[in-house]
């Protein structure tokens, strides 16, 4: 399994992976799910990735694959590839998407006869210049949709036990350094109920309008901040836990030694 | 969708159920998932149920069903159903898993033709006379696993919102009026995020040893205590992320106008 969260703010962009892939427990390992292109000043683009690791590396292949668009020459250095080639990031979007058609109409029959699903799904973020910033979740479809000032956050792979707290804090005008801090907690109680979801966590982090190189951190399990806010966030749950009033109807109940309320 | 939530403690049960079951944005109404089946001195079952209505219902009925107990004769009060017969809980399982294989037979065929799977799961907790209490989880298939001390909650439905604060919070030895604020606390996070469970909350509480009537109470949205308890437990939650530190390396790149660290 796997956890990607990408958040459109009006500051910027807040995109976080994890890097756990697992096929079965006694085969887990750690694979890049979080990719930058960037050529400073004129464009940043941001994909992460889920499912089938086979399918997600097949089509990130293709979007750095330069063959194709140099006249049947030898593959070139991957800033040359068709995701650097794009106008925009709505074309991007549809690049994502025509890359994983591609795949699919390669790999999924064969998948299917070996009982496999054709599973992936895509964030994709980014501004070109002259354009806005976007995000984008790309299905195994190939098809896509954005988020929005009134959906500032989108999530894919195990989204759940991650989500209470991004329910809670972020909208669109969180600023980059709580969004970025929200996206750890998320990161947090994902690990902490699904061993699928693991460290080290990859995030990064873009300025709106700024097309210079976001931030890129990998933090490790061991990671000081990281253990910092594990300790203090569950301290802080347990705490505000306790501090809760206990129901009125069940301290009633236990009160009445030998008689049951009903 | 739906969520229920079973735990086996030290002091005894704690059974929640939500009530919402949809099918489609047209078509939300509510249904009772939690049942209980006592004889005071003598016996105390609660089922929880999740899955399609038709389905948990027909098992249910199984359950009560008393005709093949009598000889043929009409059916008579569910106090003499099959259910208030069985001489344990592990008896009461093998019998709940039994009334999901006479419904598959008699349904599943017909469900697949209209392209439905046969879906459903229950939790099973209770104690009788001369026996230990016991919590169960039956799935589909009628088989079923147990709870125990290393293990001592059970989820069916939509589980994974509201399972964080459980990990957190909840083991064996947890009494039983915090197990029942950390439930309700489950269930709030996940009424916030998945607007298919929902509120009234059914709660029942059983004492260990006891064999009276459990607790039973029906928290509707507008409960005092449950209002309460969702104010202060996100105000809580904001103000505790309010008070983690902020993650260095973006308050330092955020800070440094115009350069970008790396």
């Amino acid at each position: 399994m796997t956890y990607c969260l990408g958040m459109l703010l009006h500051d910027g962009l807040v995109m976080v992976a994890d890097t756990r892939t697992n096929a079965g427990v006694d085969h887990v390992a750690s694979f890049r799910k979080l990719r930058v292109w960037e050529e400073p000043g004129e464009r940043v683009l941001i994909l992460l990735s889920a499912g089938n690791l086979a399918i997600t590396q097949a089509v990130v292949s293709e979007l750095e694959d330069t063959v194709r668009w140099n006249d049947g020459d030898e593959r070139t250095h991957p800033d040359a590839g068709p995701i650097m080639q794009v106008p925009g990031l709505t074309a991007a979007a549809k690049l994502v998407g025509e890359a994983i058609r591609t795949i699919h109409d390669r790999d999924a029959e064969a998948l299917r006869e070996q009982g496999n699903d054709f599973s992936c799904s895509f964030l994709l973020a980014g501004q070109v210049k002259g354009g806005p910033m976007r995000l984008f979740q790309i299905y195994a479809a190939g098809n896509y949709i954005e988020a929005s000032e009134d959906t500032s956050f989108f999530q894919i792979g195990e989204t759940k036990y991650g989500r209470p707290i991004l329910d809670r804090v972020v909208d669109f005008d969180t600023p980059l350094v709580d969004a970025a801090k929200c996206a750890l907690v998320s990161f947090d109680s994902t690990m902490r109920s699904n061993l699928s979801v693991g460290p080290p966590i990859d995030l990064c982090i873009y300025r709106r309008d700024s097309l210079e190189s976001p931030i890129k951190r990998r933090l490790r399990a061991d990671d000081p901040y990281l253990v910092e806010l594990r300790k203090h966030w569950g301290d802080g749950m347990r705490q505000l836990f306790h501090d809760l009033a206990p129901p009125p109807f069940v301290e009633s109940f236990l009160d009445l030694e030998g008689t049951v309320e009903k």
